[in-house]
């Protein structure tokens, strides 16, 4: 049943969020409709203007409207160590585990040949430039504790010896073939603190 | 920890919804950057119209973005009975449970005089309007099952009391003390079936 073609809409587009059913959808549509119209023009505007603006930093990779995000620009963090992660959610879930002060890469994702997922997808040429034009002791690779991570992370490795910088990986306090975002604050500071170097 | 101004204001953004933590609206806010930026036109696209130009049908107060809603333009409704719920989701739950192919009255609220709600806010002289001009055999008081929900419905018949329109009330098959939005389909269509004369 439908009252609205514009609610319907509405409905429908709240549904492409991520853990959004129906029901959800149209308790947000009308929650703003009905109770809170200036939350709906802040999430318009804000949203219209991350999806303008948001882009990839030209250093790491991470999300940012600017040409060098926060991290980047931060003069404060150890320039001796780089992390390599593969989404957004994972450095600030590993941000939000403190203990950490180095850079950050940000892969937006893991080699998956058949989905068309290359080096080039993953900005891996800017990743030894990186490592090539900077002093890092050691590269972190955190990527997920998943087939495609691992692979990932080998492929990194073998990209970066050359360099003879150090590469590591988080220990495996980590649950395996799970997602790093999710990973409990505790176990990931000490995943941190037990990384291993690599060993294909 | 912050890596751009604009994600964070996402994020606060989204914290707006209904039922959304701070994890769950960065989730949503990575999710439409990373994956799905064409979903994201969608919200705001969606979001920005249906804020701009979805207001109240000028018969029974539902939400449109004409002058008079879906449910009013259908013929196929039966000109005899009218509900009065008090928000658009028990429209949409009455709606859902079927049975009813009468009109609806969308009072957008409770009688809540502490809260500066009255007859006027509610919209009571346009429904006295919509039961005198028409003609109206029964009209279902489909307020929810609490305290303000039961006076208002008080309210509403001792108001119509002039226009000798039979006034019922939903059977106590809905749970007491709840709110109609979340009723399962059977006890809501049941408790319309088994719906009683509205005594005082």
């Amino acid at each position: 049943m439908s009252f609205s073609p514009l609610f319907e809409r509405l409905v429908e587009a709240f549904r492409t969020l991520p853990g959004v059913g129906p029901k959800s959808a149209q308790r947000m549509a009308l929650h703003l409709l009905e109770r809170d119209r200036a939350g709906g023009e802040r999430i318009v505007g804000a949203l219209g203007e991350a999806l303008a603006r948001i882009g990839y930093c030209q250093r790491c990779r991470n999300l940012t409207e600017h040409d060098l995000c926060a991290l980047c620009e931060d003069p404060r963090r150890d320039e001796r160590m780089l992390c390599v992660v593969e989404s957004p959610a994972d450095l600030l879930a590993i941000e939000e585990a403190g203990g950490y002060r180095g850079r950050y890469f940000v892969l937006h994702g893991h080699l998956s040949p058949l989905d068309g997922i290359g080096p080039e997808e993953l900005g891996l040429e800017r990743l030894e430039a990186e490592v090539a034009g900077h002093d890092y002791e050691e590269v972190v690779l955190a990527t997920n504790p998943t087939v495609e991570g691992e692979a990932s992370a080998h492929y990194i490795s073998e990209q970066l010896r050359p360099y003879e910088v150090r590469c590591t990986r988080l220990a495996y306090g980590v649950p395996l073939g799970g997602e790093l975002e999710y990973v409990d604050v505790g176990t990931l500071s000490r995943a941190f603190s037990g990384r291993l170097p690599f060993t294909s």
